[in-house]
C-alpha cells in the first residue's frame, strides 16, 4: 500500500514523531497486524497512556482534522475516537447517521461521499453497515480511512484493544490460555480476537458457548493450522480455574428472530458471576467488548479481576496511537 | 463529598485558580447550594462576564474535555454548556440523542455507560428522562456530573442562572417581591426558583396560576417554613405593579392531555402585553424560561425590563463558572 | 447595512487582517454580489488554498465560535463550514436537526432561537427549509448570519463556489460559453450561477432541460436585460463541443410526485459520458453541484476536466474566505 501523507498541514507539530512511516495508509481488518506491528504500536498506546491528558499530547496532531462519518449510531466507539484525537490536539468533524444524510438518501455512492468528505478532512473513521465498505472506502480516498466496524465484517480497533489488554492485564501473549465465552457464532469480536491470537505461540483457547452459537469451523481451522491448541467445554467452571482470561460477550438477541424461546436458553447458560470468580486464579481476568447485559452480574465489577472497563479505556489508547501513527507515522 | 479531580491533565492551566477546591464534586440539585456558595459562584460568574470572549478566558479549561450526554434533546441547554466549555478552552464530546443509542438501546445501564464514558472525558453533563439519574450517575462516577435537567426532577444550572439574574438585574437577592406567573404546578423550573429564594430574608412571593396549575402545597409549606411571605393572586395587573420580578412560565400542553379546552382557557389566562408593563414598576423586570409561546407578546422584547434574553445568556456565565470550579477549583 | 462586529473577541488575532471591515454583515442571497465584491472575496479564498492546512490559518479565527443551525440535514453543507471554520482555528456549535429541537418542537419562533444561540456564538450559520428564514433571522440577529440554503430560496455560497471554481478551471469570468444542463426549473443552483454570471460580459448560455424542468422566464428576461446572449438546445453533444463549462444538475425525483414515467424520462435525456467527453475541448471542464446520480457516469471522474471534487473542495476555500471576511474584516 502506498502511503497517504502528501497532503499533511504544512507545520509539521507532533514533538516527537521520527519522520519513520507508518506501513499501513489504512486500517481495514486484523489481518493487516502481524506479531512485530502489534508489538510497536502497543508501544505507542502504552506511551499515549502516560501522555493522555498532558500538554505535550496536544501537540501531537493539533491542526489534524478527522472526520467521523458513521453510517450507523454506535456512540461508545464514535466517543472513543473522537476523544482519541481530541487528546491528541486534533478537531473532528462528526456525522452520526450519515445514512440518512441527504446525499446517501439521495443515492449517492460511498465513493463520492468520501471524495468529498476528503477535502474537508485530513483521517476519515468509517462506520457502515455494510461488509466490505471499509476496504471500498479506503481505495476511494486519499487520506487514511480507519474501519471503525463494518457491519458482519470487521471492527479492527476493538480486535487491536482487546489483544492489547491482555498485554497490559496479564504481561505477555505467548503461552496463555484464554476461554472465548458466549455468542461465538456471531461476535465479530471473538472471531477477530481468535485470529490475532493466532500469531503467538503457546497459545490454548477454550470455547464456551450455547449449542447455537458455537464457534464456526473457518477460525477453528485456521487455529490448528496455525498451532493453536483449541477446545470446547460446557463447563464454564472447569474453563474458569484453568485461564489466564475470560473473555465474556453478549449474546445477541437480534441473531435468534422469533425463537425467543432459544434465546432466553442461550443468555442464562453461562454467567461470570461472584461464585465464578471464586474458581478464577488470581492473576486472571474477565474482558467483555460492551455493552453487558447480565452475563457478567454488576456484584463482579469491584473484584480487581473485572478488566472491561480498563479494556474500554484501552481502545482509548490504541486509537490515540493509530491516529497519530497513520497521520505522522512513527 | 469527596472531590474527583485527582485524574486532572498534568498541566494545571488555569491563570486564575488559587488551587482552593470547590467543596461540590457534582451538580445535582438546587439544594446543594447555600447562600454563601451562591454568593462565592455568582462572583465567578461575574467574572466570566467579562473574560468570556478573552483570550485568557482560553487558557482556564484548555486541554480538558466534557462529555454531554443527552438522553433526550435539549439543543438550547446542550448549545449553552457547550458554548461555556469552548470559551474556557475546553474541547467537548457530544451525544445529543443518547437514548437511541446502540449501548442503551441494547440494554446497557446507565452505570455502565458512565463508567465507560468517564474514561473518554474529565467531566460529564447528563440529561435524562428519569428523576433521580443524574444522581445514579454522580454515584458510579470518578468524575464530576452535572445534571441538565433529569426528567420531573431537578435542573439545578438554570435554578442558578435565574437567582444570578435576579441579582444581576435588580441589585440584591435580600428583600425583593417576586411574582411567580404561569404553570406552578408542573415547572421544575419556579418550584426550584422559590426553594432557592427560601435562603434569603425580606422575600415576598406572589403565585399568579390558573386553577389547574396551582402552586403545590410542598413548596407553600417550605417557604412558611422559611418565614417567607407568599400569597395567591388572581390579579396579575395588582401583582405586576408591586413586584420587583415577574417570572412567567409557559403553560406546558403536554400536561393536559386530551382536555385542550382546559388547555386553551389555561394559556390565555395570564399574558404579560405592553398594558401590563405599564404598570411594571422602572426598576423592576420579566423573566421567563423560555422557550415562551404568546405567553409573553413580542412587544414587549424592545422593552428594557423584559430581561428574559440576558437571562439566556446568564446560563453561559453560570456554566462557565460551575465548569471552571468543578474541573480546577476556586 | 450596518456591522455586527462590536461583540468580537477582545484579543483579535488574525494576523492578516487589514482592519478594513466587509462591507456585508451577513450573507443571504447571490444578488449581495457584485463582480468588484466577488473579485476581492475569490482573492481570498485563493489565499485560503494556499494557507489551507498551514499554521497561519489557525490563528485567522482562534477564539471565535460558530453555530450551525440546521433545521434540514444537509451533511455536506455542514461539514464544508465545519471543516472551514475550523481550518482557521474557531470552533463550532453544532445542531444538526434543530427542526426536531425541544424549542422549535414546542413552537418558539425562529426569532427567539436566534436571539438566544447568538448569546453562545459569534456567528450563526443558518440553514432551513422556509424561503425567507435567512433574512428573517439576519434581521432578528445582531451577530453574522450566513444562508446555507433556505428551502426553495437561495443558497448563496453555492453560487460563490460555482462562480470561483469556473475562474479557477477557465482562468477568466468574461467571455466564456456555459451549458446548464438538467433540471432547470427547480435547481436554485443553476438559477443562482446564471444569475451572478450576468454580471459579467461576453457570457453565452447554452439551457439543456428536459421539457418538464425547463429554465424559467424570470432568468430569461434578466440576462436579455443584461445583455447576456442565451439559447435553449437539446443537442447536448452539440452544446458541448461549444462550451467553456458544462453544468450538470440532478433531476430531482421529488418534483415529479406520482408521475414516475416522466422522472425517468427525464433522468435518462441528458447523461454526459465517456462519448460525450470526447466531444468536449480539451480545456473545458464539466461541473455539478453533488450529489449526483447517474447523470454524470463514474467512468468520467477520472477525466482532468471532471472538476466537481475540485469544486466541492472550493466550496471549503469560499467558505473559509466568507467566515474571515465577516467577523476579521479584510
Amino acid at each position: 500500500t502506498t502511503n497517504k501523507h502528501t497532503e499533511a498541514p504544512l507545520k509539521q507539530s507532533s514533538l516527537s514523531s521520527t519522520g519513520e512511516m507508518f506501513p499501513l495508509s489504512d486500517v481495514i481488518e486484523a489481518q493487516q497486524f502481524d506479531r512485530n506491528l502489534l508489538s510497536r504500536i502497543f508501544e505507542v498506546a502504552r506511551l499515549m497512556e502516560v501522555l493522555e491528558k498532558g500538554a505535550d499530547a496536544q501537540n501531537i496532531l493539533k491542526g489534524y482534522l478527522m472526520a467521523t462519518l458513521f453510517y450507523e449510531p454506535s456512540t461508545r466507539t464514535r466517543l472513543s475516537f473522537e476523544s482519541a484525537m481530541k487528546r491528541l490536539g486534533g478537531e473532528v468533524l462528526t456525522t452520526e447517521n450519515a445514512r440518512e444524510f441527504s446525499s446517501a438518501a439521495k443515492g449517492e455512492t460511498l465513493e463520492d461521499t468520501i471524495r468529498t468528505v476528503e477535502g474537508y478532512s485530513d483521517i476519515i473513521v468509517l462506520r457502515h453497515f455494510d461488509s466490505g465498505a471499509a476496504r471500498q472506502a479506503a481505495a476511494a480516498a486519499t487520506i487514511p480511512v480507519i474501519n471503525a466496524g463494518d457491519g458482519p465484517g470487521q471492527h479492527p480497533t476493538q480486535a487491536l484493544l482487546d489483544v492489547y489488554t491482555i498485554m497490559r492485564e496479564i504481561g505477555r501473549l505467548d503461552d496463555i490460555k484464554v476461554g472465548l465465552v458466549g455468542d461465538l457464532a456471531n461476535g465479530r469480536t471473538v472471531r477477530s480476537l481468535a485470529y490475532l491470537l493466532g500469531k503467538y505461540s503457546g497459545i490454548k483457547l477454550y470455547f464456551v458457548a450455547p449449542d447455537v452459537v458455537k464457534m464456526k469451523d473457518d477460525i477453528k481451522e485456521y487455529l490448528t493450522s496455525k498451532n493453536v491448541e483449541w477446545e470446547e467445554s460446557s463447563d464454564l467452571m472447569d474453563v474458569a480455574s484453568k485461564c489466564d482470561v475470560i473473555y465474556q460477550t453478549r449474546i445477541q438477541r437480534e441473531r435468534f428472530g422469533d425463537r425467543t424461546d432459544l434465546y432466553a436458553e442461550a443468555r442464562g447458560k453461562f454467567i461470570i458471576d461472584k461464585s465464578l470468580m471464586q474458581r478464577l486464579q488470581s492473576h486472571a481476568v474477565v474482558l467483555h467488548p460492551l455493552p453487558r447485559l447480565d452475563e457478567i452480574t454488576v456484584d463482579v465489577d469491584s473484584d480487581h479481576r473485572a478488566a472491561y472497563f480498563r479494556q474500554a479505556k484501552n481502545g482509548l489508547y490504541i486509537r490515540m496511537a493509530l491516529l497519530k501513527l497513520l497521520l505522522v507515522g512513527w
